[in-house]
């Protein structure tokens, strides 16, 4: 605004302080607000209260969760035998709409990189190696991202873990279904050459 | 997420609302909040209450004010002959944005648009009406949008406002400055044509 109306501003600059929202969507955001009723408008601040005290990390996994541990790691119905390992919350639930999967998860928060000062210390990777000292665990799924950094980490713990005598697997890299392949660049096309399966 | 964390899906669902606002973007910005620290979020929320309850609509021109009278109303360096009236309170900010405009503002709340039952009562044209009852206004610009409901909200208020004796103005239609004459629509290339002054 130009009529330096802090209350808007402040509202303003903190949509902005989110990553990937610019000024217009901000300032889109805040008139929204404006325009709320006043309950819905205390209902929005007390979603944000509500969601940060209340979700924390999963004592095993480190998954988002509202108790101790989540709803994954509490059930008996998955495969404790086999843990698959993420860089991210989303992963794991991107992971869990195929159905197709039903060992457990690792979340790492995050993924080696030296750039941004993200050493192996700064992620879940101690709690992981924790969780493999009984022996029940037989696989471990690489499934970080298909980026430097993620290649990076999934490399770094398999080399922790093959001393241990876990298997370590990685997903398949490959083109994506129902991609045009004239649209896959060339790194993808490689590896889907290098890892083709006889028909 | 898959897990079906009530407190986050809350949140999520609470940025969705927002217009212009996709699954994915609410989702990132549900996980901004969980990566706040506790004060974070707790400003976070008490922006929203804040702007809520803090900014109402000035008295007489009903654009966003933290006071009875926004600082334009208020002001005695403003020339009170004239009136711009716009759509939205963002608009009052672009025109202040060119240090051209000296006179006063009248802030529409909307347009009319009998598609989305928006008549002529349900934006601020009584309160127009009301300021110019004691002569002193001499001039009405219509800077409502350039589009079909903006057109016809400018086109309903000069016919209420021109047997008051009252001048009615409109910003002129023309190309856009820095625009390329190659991508000017035929509608606005037509206006800028009819518009063309003599150099």
């Amino acid at each position: 605004m130009a009529h330096n109306l802090a209350a808007l501003q402040n509202l303003i600059d903190q949509f902005e302080r989110i990553q990937g929202i610019g000024h217009k969507t901000a300032q889109r955001m805040a008139f929204y607000v404006l325009g709320l009723t006043e309950n819905e408008a205390r209902d929005f601040a007390g979603a944000i209260i509500q969601a940060h005290t209340k979700i924390k990390q999963c004592k095993i996994c480190c998954d988002l969760a509202e108790d101790e541990l989540c709803p994954i790691c509490k059930s008996t119905a998955r495969n404790k035998s086999i843990i698959c390992v993420v860089e991210d919350p989303r992963d794991v639930a991107a992971i869990e709409r195929t159905h197709e999967y039903n060992g457990l998860y690792h979340v790492l928060h995050g993924a080696i990189s030296p750039m941004d000062n993200i050493g192996p210390d700064q992620i879940k990777i101690k709690e992981l190696i924790a969780r493999l000292a009984d022996g029940a665990v037989e696989e471990v799924i690489m499934a970080t991202n298909p980026t430097v950094e993620g290649e990076a980490t999934a490399m770094y713990i398999s080399r922790l873990l093959k001393p241990m005598g876990i298997v370590v697997s990685r997903l398949a890299y490959g083109v994506p279904v129902g991609a045009d392949l004239e649209y896959a660049d060339e790194v993808t096309l490689t590896r889907a050459i290098e890892g083709r399966s006889i028909i």
